[in-house]
């Protein structure tokens, strides 16, 4: 089961108004960021958790009784930020050991937090029950078909704003960001994942042919932590002949730095990791090629930059 | 003697595809950012550099002896940046106390740097009398007209990118920035400067009707540090009805963290003064009005931000 292209416009009608239509820059002859780092909540979740959120209050799914979503980072905060605006409660599920900065955001959003388990898994486990016992509305970090929708509505911008292209590069997590995108880009353009080498979801799925779980670590594991891909994530990359590329630590890391120093973005590391796909030269464009990095996430420590 | 819009115009030809076309982003409803601070070396100061030094290289007086400037800030880095993509050589001088990550950064850039004399006005002095000398190009921060016309490519593009506007904000140091917005905005909006209250040039010069010096200080005097505003900015503030408002030194600090907890924009002090005058309420805009806030520069620590 994959996203229409048809649910990827609606939800570019849902949600205007609530998202930042996030500007594009050509940064050097034939390469273009797409800057989503300045979105609400500084970084593209909220896309999707808008969709989420008003689908379910057309169909009067969105009760007074909020929502509930499992996230110590990007996913819980614009879930947080989404209820917040559109005023109803949120309970945000996160592990017993999530940092008190995170915790404390998600707290100056208004959001109920509430700390239970040693992992992420517990967490979400804690939510789905709140959902059943509440009739809360759970709202998934990537694989809900809204969700991947609302992140989809990145590509239909790019389509408008960028010009011609040939490629787009993306960071892949769970994988909401890069099935919505591909899923609107369609054949416009091809769409290569681009995964840290020690949380590769997507890689792994390809090799396996399904979804599987695996370990996951590394730098940019604050953003890209999914243990393994969507289903949504997955069959969209089949219908899409997406792409995994794999990018060392160390490539993260020169990446983010690069990109605060040639470009004055403050990025985290999950958001470098397709920008390391080039600069590594993991992808090497070909002469002429015409390649968009979809720069995704601004919620990092900026004291780490230099 | 103010420069004229077609001067602007030829600057825009001239400096295309040397200077990135930054983008703007409608933060919220009425209000727009333009990204300044996304350009070259992190500050808008290329576009005037490259329109100084084309127009020279057009006219044979840029020759292998290169170009001088003085300035350890911004419109050194945007000197040296234009000076090695043209080919030729840069000396840059500065102050003795220049703070080391600055020099070290002209010097990456190539710049041969000369340290002299306590204070800007001396490193200027020794930068006239090695132009004198050796007859390289001199390069000035602010009060050159290809310089002023450089920077007002900026209220070209805002005037292709940003729709309908009411009113432009923009920060004063020596005002090569705002006579360049204002010259290419005209009547089509107002321009309106914003000054840190101990770094008022234009304030100055508007209340005594003529360009004075003044003491300076406070938390943006390292990119709005100009003893006085420039003849050509004052002219073009009478010319085109350019008022000054001014900032308290809390209002700056705030409006920059502000600008990265809101927006996830990094950005040094002088690039929040325009932001402060709405954050403030020093200007506080009608209903309706739509306002474009010049976001001009990135050079900051950023472990300072949070």
């Amino acid at each position: 089961m994959t996203v229409s292209l048809d649910e990827v416009r609606a939800a570019a009608e849902r949600i205007a108004g609530r998202v930042r239509r996030t500007p594009v820059i050509e940064v050097a002859p034939g390469l273009t960021f797409k800057l989503e780092l300045l979105q609400h909540t500084g970084s593209f979740k909220p896309r999707g958790a808008f969709n989420r959120l008003l689908t379910a209050k057309e169909s009067g799914e969105l009760t007074g009784q909020g929502i509930v979503a499992a996230s110590g980072g990007n996913a819980g905060l614009a879930a947080a930020y989404a209820a917040r605006e559109l005023g109803v409660p949120a309970r945000i599920f996160v592990p017993e050991n999530a940092p008190a900065p995170k915790v404390g955001k998600l707290r100056t959003l208004g959001a109920d937090v509430v700390q239970i388990g040693n992992e992420y898994a517990e967490a979400y486990h804690a939510a789905v029950e709140a959902r059943d016992a509440s009739g809360a509305l759970l709202v998934h970090a990537y694989d809900q078909p809204e969700v991947v929708a609302g992140q989809g509505t990145i590509g239909l911008e790019l389509l408008e704003q960028a010009g011609m292209f040939d490629t787009v590069l993306v960071a892949v997590g769970g994988g909401g960001l890069i099935a919505g995108i591909a899923t609107a880009i369609a054949d416009n353009a091809q769409v290569i994942g681009v995964e840290p080498v020690l949380a590769p979801t997507l890689h792994r799925a390809l090799e396996a042919g399904e979804p599987v779980d695996g370990s996951v670590g590394g730098v940019a594991a604050d953003s890209l932590g999914a243990r393994r891909i969507g289903d949504l994530a997955f069959a969209a990359a089949q219908e899409y002949g997406v792409r995994s590329l794999l990018v060392e630590e160390d490539a993260i890391v020169d990446a983010r730095k690069e990109l605060w120093h040639d470009y004055h973005l403050a990025v985290e590391h999950g958001a470098a990791v397709a920008c390391a796909a080039l600069s590594s030269g993991v992808y090497r464009p070909a002469a002429g090629e015409r390649v968009v990095v979809v720069v995704c996430g601004a919620n990092t420590d900026p004291s780490t930059l230099t």
